[in-house]
């Protein structure tokens, strides 16, 4: 079973590959997507679909895991983010990749053990879990993290 | 030319195409993308995209006109229209379809006269406008009304 991850934004998506075999979590690669800062939004939307799809097709994952849709207090932001976690929503859909979503609280407790740990807390946990030697940046980290609390909850889930 | 005009949506998407010969403009074609209801979020905006990419791929425009980011005073509309905004950035980028942002005031004034006219209101002037028989639901009309926007534009820019 192969997941991938994903942390949407307009400026940074994060993302990372996990592949579970028995109980045993191995890290294929993470990594992030950023559009050149020069170029219109809207290629900036259509670049993050292009770099999703490739690594959809590169890896073959079967399931996505990414954050439910969450409120955030800027409305500009979330207007962003939208089209942002649009196109990886698109992207999954158009290479047959299955779609999980998870709150941000329900992902931040499942690899850190408490809802409000910081985007650190959950880097620093997610490094000690994926025996990783690097340090992945903070985007990156969020993405994995969406893939192992989907690996945690597909133990107990029959889908 | 051909240009489709596209209001965006979660649940309805309006969209139009005018034809414009000389200084004439023919409405082609009007109507509503509407997702299934009982659709997951997900799956409604792949539905968007894949409809928007049939009526691109049926019609071949060669311009897209679509209305600026904007942002409403609410959070959650914002965030899912970004969404159904982003298929439709992504469909027309997919298609070769060049694009084209006004803002909603700059519409609202190219074909009703004044920024602030009332969605009825749009939509009463398109009809004159477009010589159009029947009455199409507001959405179509706001869709119509941005390509007529571009249109009239496009004869002072050199594109």
């Amino acid at each position: 079973m192969l997941v991938l991850g994903v942390d949407p934004g307009s400026q940074i998506t994060g993302y990372g590959l996990i592949e579970k075999k028995n109980d045993d979590l191995t890290c294929i690669h993470y990594g992030q997507i950023s559009p050149p800062r020069d170029m219109p939004f809207y290629k900036r939307i259509h670049y993050i679909f292009q770099a999703m799809t490739e690594i959809m097709s590169r890896y073959g994952p079967q399931e996505m895991a990414i954050e439910d849709l969450f409120y955030s207090k800027n409305i500009q932001s979330s207007l962003k983010l939208g089209h942002a976690r649009g196109a990886v929503l698109i992207a999954s859909e158009q290479c047959g990749v299955r779609i999980f979503e998870y709150a941000p609280l329900e992902i931040k407790k499942s690899v850190a053990g408490y809802g409000r740990a910081s985007k650190e807390q959950v880097r620093s946990m997610i490094r000690v879990i994926l025996k990783l030697k690097d340090t992945p940046n903070l985007d990156a980290s969020d993405a994995l993290a969406a893939a192992v609390c989907h690996l945690n909850w597909s133990r107990f889930k029959p889908f």
